[in-house]
């Protein structure tokens, strides 16, 4: 019996390589599923059970997954020169076959780019989504006039910031071509802050343990900051980021080299696939926490410290792989873009495009399909040249009672992530591999809290500050520095340039109940985008890379969290978590900041999102060879797209990818 | 340089146990925090950095984690005698010393008895929490005038039923010694459902794959529903509950032995401590995953059968040792209670005796503390006589300004969950352990949907159902029979027993865009009690125990899920929710439960509870030695209280153990 072997705890741990171990669990499993290949017909329901089709071997499975996530074919060759040329070259392949009629669900960037590229190609597309009048899924702005918030979001009109995609890496082919072909204006994301002259500036804070030190003086000398977390001495001295790319190193080994000038270099295509098909093997069912413990032997201080400031700890116990893709596909010099007026504009312009068929307001709950290729089926009543999927939507009811509307086509692709296609029925059943994919991939939680400011304090040097703060009254600069302000809230919002009327009372007494006391006051910042981090609540904030025209201000991304740290923020009121943001960032930048708050903030929670539930497929051990390949297979009229069927999930690029894939998917069916 | 080995990523698995590696480990860390034991003075801030003090060798630390978990002092001694007679017997060892003035923050269970103690003892105490009007923290009931809702919950005023805690096992010995000395009636809850005589009927479902079994049949022939998995020919025959206990035992058979009778009983209480020792050793930073795959070796379709039907799915990347420690204290055969009118009796009854010390609303937002034995302190205006702890709090601000209120005691007893005290400031800066703890300690998600039925057709045979039916109309019996019964929700509620006034238009019109569509109707269940397995959302579902004397009806807990599965239902409107789990629950038994939905349900998401910010700590893996062993450490005058510091987790008991060792520790303070 392949039972549990009654071997005692305390006996080593198992020798077998995972390899050997996985391969011939697999084998097993083929065997069985080929004696169980006939339908087990079910007395209890109509819907026939679809036995689990035998998966692929383990190795077979690892290659498929490396190609998919380098964009290779089957036989090697990159894909993205023939996507782009779908994309913004010639379009679709001309093709003799009739036009299709075709149901896109979701008007994110993958629905969005799947519908334009197959209306160009002569296809009958009606594109339904659930929100009432915006596009975009996870880009969305908030700003004045647009989306959901036909109001303004922020005191002064003209400002705007992102609830969800904020930066574009230029390493990113198909989204940089789909950007610069639409004309939509783009301008540098500054990761790092930087000097007016574009050179690194590093002023801003790493804000931990008690101590404040500035990102230059931390890469300079980290002891201070590394003994703190109690690190070993051999690591006293070695910033954060080259621990971690230290214990990355071999890894990358496997697909490249490195040069003669530092830089790696990947190795041919058939061998940089096969590398990467070993490192998914190895350690695709590893966690990032067994990985930097068990592989790297970093002890617990250096792992603490590792987490802490390269923001890991909140994803410790999910997939290796998944934060390895990122930190081993973008480079650390990459640079990175956003769009002039928000994310937002590129939604825009490809909405514009396909607008005419775009149903807003319309949720999807249900999805019926008849797949001629199953053997049994529900729907008997179907003609070979009719529709073969329909699906019931919802209106939200904003207002009124909600309206069902029924639609039908040929071919479907879903988009929606599958954490909400969880939530839709679907007759017949879908494959087994498929619901298990549905039910169990995990989707991450992230939450972003934005607060605005009536002038970019963050730009100031200290002679600014001495300036602004004189303005307001005579002693003041002094107050802040020594630590003698009030803290009872009667400072927020009083600078001349704050009107004052987004500052509510009760803001002011939460601003008084979570207020940081520190009676110390760093220096000015004096920089321009980038960011700090802090072990306080809000652990990452960034600065706006961008002046918005005519705006004196700006919007600060305060506490942007992930996982577990952003659960946290989640239970707050709105009015509660502006103040305790503010709070936080004080902390890091002193409580003089607090002058220049309008009292207008914003807050994203992905996890809450009525329609993203998530912010996106961040794979827990062992998805991405259990779960992955089976993500974007079809099932008979219905395909699926979204950065979930990708392996670059919450960048926009996964979604383009795949949008093109399932419009090319779509257009050769038949 | 203690930095990443350079070694390819296809050379074997490091072979190294995790014994060696961690105890060279933590002999690094101890000789690093000897030398930098000194602080380091900060120039930034006023506040002191506290080194990291070198955490005790892994095995000692396990061995204090077993004696934990075992509630055994360091002497091997039972505590449980000792600790109830404080509860309920002879109460604190009189004291000559001056009594106390004590703050308790939190009236969940553990601040509640911790209250009583104290204030038994002579001692002065203020219990501040964060609700309105409701004391009982994760102990909630749904119930007419209780709590939150002065109004009613369910359209029968005198149904209840649970939104957190719902049955207290026998092998408790504090919480049941708690409810009996305070006289709180409580009832049989039935994990599985029985016939009428009490014998176990087993007719509810286990609905997976698109096959539908009766419990008592899947036991007795688990082919056709293992074979649906693909499980591997060896376990088509067996259970999944048994291969999870046989994939248990050998971890078991550490610290007990199975005997003549083939029920277990415990080693020695060393042997037992030494055993439990080294399942915490071996696999205190392995996922449950992990180990079904690595030491059970099972294989995947075995571990999604198991994980699916044993309820393990969600929580698989999570710790091992958190789900085996209920699996190995809880035996199979305990008797469960529930308390009469709802769980929430026993904190009714707590409250009643410490009512008068109880400040509703006051939502603790900072903490300052004076430690006289820390070297440095922000607060040097202290006296030793004076108060050492300043609690800062807000009203909530319902219908008004929030209100803000200081208090100051000698000590305090911080009970809210670490989830929520991550958002609280405390100055000065807890030890860089405690810091860490409140940080990362991992907190699940759990969401329960509750939808009221006038009639409680669980309990009907299929005689009662014809006769039911018949009296709306005649033939509708058979048109459910037959699947030929409208799903538009024109039968929604249908039955004379249902008023309708919960039944809104837009519930309605979601259930019809839910509605599940299935062609036949499984036959009546007619047993009390229990509950159905599903993998559609709604996963587990429990028939109410009891009935509620003069009412025909029941509640039905038609969903109750956790982790990712729970994250997935946050996202619905109410609206939405209760029609949806209404589909899923037809699903399960059949369209025609319909008739007696009375339109009212209650849902709970303790994710997105304001005040407990999660169900409860549910240790990642690694965190039962890298974090427990420093959560209910004190911290000057600063004690900690609440299931988190316990390891019974999500258990009353566990929240009762710690509320009666923070109370010893406060009274014997000096």
């Amino acid at each position: 019996m392949h039972s549990p072997q009654a071997s005692g705890t305390s006996s080593r741990p198992n020798s077998l390589s995972r390899r050997g171990f996985t391969v011939a669990t697999a084998a097993t499993a083929a065997a069985v599923a080929t004696s169980a290949a006939a339908p087990t017909a079910s007395a209890a329901t109509a819907t026939p059970v679809l036995a689990p089709t035998a998966p692929a071997s383990l190795s077979q499975r690892c290659v498929e997954v490396a190609r998919a996530l380098l964009m290779r074919g089957p036989d090697g060759r990159d894909l993205i020169p023939s996507y782009r040329q779908v994309l913004v070259g010639s379009g679709l392949p001309r093709s003799a076959a009739a036009p299709k009629k075709v149901l896109v669900v979701g008007a994110g960037p993958a629905g969005l780019v799947t519908t334009l590229l197959l209306r160009r190609a002569g296809h009958t597309v009606t594109l339904v989504e659930a929100n009432g009048n915006r596009a975009g899924g996870r880009i969305k702005t908030f700003r004045t006039g647009g989306h959901e918030h036909a109001e303004q979001p922020f005191a002064d009109p003209r400002q705007y910031a992102e609830a969800g995609a904020m930066r574009i890496p230029q390493s990113h082919p198909l989204v940089m071509a789909l950007i610069d072909h639409l004309k939509v204006a783009r301008q540098k994301f500054r990761l790092v802050d930087e000097n007016t002259d574009g050179s690194p500036a590093q002023r801003t804070w790493i804000q931990v343990n008690g101590l404040r030190v500035r990102r230059v003086d931390y890469a300079r000398s980290p002891r201070r900051v590394n003994r703190s977390f109690g690190v070993p001495r051999a690591l006293w001295d070695v910033p954060s980021s080259k621990i971690l790319s230290n214990a990355l190193a071999p890894v990358r080994d496997e697909f490249s080299t490195v040069g003669a000038d530092g830089r790696r270099v990947d190795k041919p295509a058939e061998e940089m696939i096969a590398g990467w098909a070993r490192v998914i093997e190895r350690f695709g069912d590893w966690s990032m926490r067994r990985f930097l413990t068990e592989f790297a032997k970093l002890d617990e201080p250096t792992i603490n410290l590792v987490g802490c400031l390269e923001d890991l700890t909140s994803r410790l116990p999910l997939s290796f792989i998944h934060s390895f893709l990122d930190a081993a596909l973008i480079s650390p010099d990459t640079t990175f873009w956003e769009l002039r007026g928000g994310t937002a504009s590129l939604p825009d312009a490809l909405l514009k495009e396909v607008e005419d068929c775009v149903r807003f307001d319309r949720r999807v709950t249900r999805i019926e399909y008849w797949d001629p290729s199953r053997p049994h089926t529900d729907t008997p009543h179907v003609r070979a040249d009719g529709p073969h999927v329909w699906i019931d939507t919802v209106s939200e009811g904003r207002g009124g009672t909600p309206v069902r509307e029924q639609f039908a086509a040929d071919l479907a692709v879903i988009t929606v992530p599958f954490s909400g296609l969880r939530h839709i029925q679907v007759a017949p059943l879908l494959s087994y591999r498929k619901r298990r994919a549905v039910t169990e991939l995990h989707y991450d939680s992230a939450t972003k809290v934005l607060l605005e400011f009536s002038r970019r304090w963050w730009e100031f040097s200290e002679e600014e500050w001495k300036r602004e703060l004189a303005s307001i009254g005579p002693g003041l600069y002094d107050s802040y520095r020594r630590g003698m302000a009030p803290a009872d809230g009667s400072l927020l919002g009083r600078h001349d340039s704050v009107t004052g009327e987004y500052l509510s009372g009760n803001q002011r007494a939460f601003y008084a109940a979570y207020r940081c006391v520190s009676r110390d006051q760093p220096g000015a910042v004096g920089s321009l985008g980038g960011g700090s981090v802090s072990d306080n609540p809000n652990r990452f904030t960034f600065n706006p890379s961008h002046t918005v025209p005519g705006s004196p201000g700006g919007v600060v991304l305060a506490s942007y969290t992930w996982a577990d740290d952003a659960m946290r923020w989640d239970a707050f009121d709105d009015e509660a978590r502006y103040p305790h943001a503010l709070s936080g960032l004080q902390e890091i930048y002193g409580q003089r900041i607090e002058v220049f708050y309008t009292g207008a903030g914003r807050t994203q929670s992905w996890a809450r999102d009525p329609y993203a539930y998530g912010e996106a497929s961040v794979l827990l051990p062992g998805q991405h060879t259990e779960l992955f390949p089976d993500i974007a297979v079809p099932e008979g009229p219905l395909h699926f797209a979204g950065d979930h069927t990708s392996l670059k999930p919450a960048w926009i690029e996964g979604a383009v990818e795949s949008g093109v894939r399932a419009a090319i998917e779509v257009h050769s069916a038949h």
